[in-house]
Parts: C-alpha cells; structure tokens; sequence
C-alpha cells in the first residue's frame, strides 16, 4: 500500500476552478482498480491548501493511475493555478494492515 | 466529516516506543462508533516523522475520543517523546461525500 499525501497551493481567484478539476481527476481516480482512495480536502484555516489523500495498492497502481486520461488532464488543467510547485510526500504504512480496513 | 492530518515529530531514541504506544491508540480508536478513519503513517525521507489521518463522523465523536482511555493514555504516554509539539491540522471534506466511499 502506497500513500501520498499531496499539499496544493492555488492562487485565490483560481480556487473554483480547482476544485472543479480536481472532482473530475478524483472520480476518475476512484475507478481505477489499483486506487485504494483518493480524498479531497481543503484546509480550514488556510483555504487556498488543499490536500489529496491518494492510497495506491502498489507501484504499479501508481505508475498506472500517471497514464490515465484524467490525470494528465488535471496535470495540465491545474498546472497554472498553483501558487507554488505542488508537493508529494510519501508514507509507508503502519496501520491498518487489514485490508477489509481499507 | 472532520478530517484531521496530526503531524508528530519523534526523538529518534523513541520511534519503536512511539509505534507501540501509538498502535494501541489506533487499535482503541477504530473500534469508536464515531470513528471513520484512523491511518498510522511513517514519512518515507524523514522517518521520524508520523502522520495520523484520522476521520471522525462528526464534532461528537472528535469529543468522545478525546475522552477515551486509549486516546488520554496515548497523550500522556507519548508526550516526552517528541522531539516537538504535534500539530493537528484540520480539513473541510470534498470528496468523497457518499458514505459508502467510507
């Protein structure tokens, strides 16, 4: 299980639009048999952050989920809404291992 | 839904302490009627840093936790180990929004 937790800045005037993209990229996200999750959050006391919560079952969900079509459309969609270089960071998990957890 | 990404920073003497206090809390908090989510996770590049994903039905069941003998032992417990205070940063959901997807 791979978990990526993604931190977004979107200039202000951009915040909309983003959120639009983004529900595309995250339903079709949703779909795909290797995802495990992919939340879609927004920060309370900083709203122009925002927070994917991607959870793959392994590299090659990873690798597979960077050649769909509504990743590289959002790539590209968002790409000039950022106010900054959007940052990945990556976890390894502790628990739950249970996969009926998940 | 409340969504809160805890970032903990651990005194590198105490990371295994720290994993065995912190699974008890999360074997205690998944078993909450309130509880939704309780991921443990380890930062890959910075192994002494931990994130809890940790989501809660609703301000009740937030409450309810922090009452919790696992949840009151944990803080107590692993508060010497930290290398700084943790940090709790809450969210405004997105997506999903369908209850099955939780």
């Amino acid at each position: 299980m791979i978990v990526t937790c993604v931190y977004i800045y979107v200039k202000p005037e951009f915040i909309e639009e983003f959120k639009q993209a983004t529900m595309l990229n995250h339903l079709g996200t949703i779909k795909e048999p290797g995802n495990v999750r992919f939340d879609f959050l927004q920060q309370d006391d900083q709203p122009d952050c925002f927070l994917l919560y991607e959870v793959f079952k392994d590299e090659e969900a990873v690798a597979a989920h960077k050649q769909t079509k509504h990743y590289l459309t959002w790539r590209e969609t968002v790409n000039d809404m950022m106010a900054q270089k959007r940052k990945g960071v990556r976890h390894s998990l502790i628990a739950p291992t249970d996969p009926d957890l998940w």
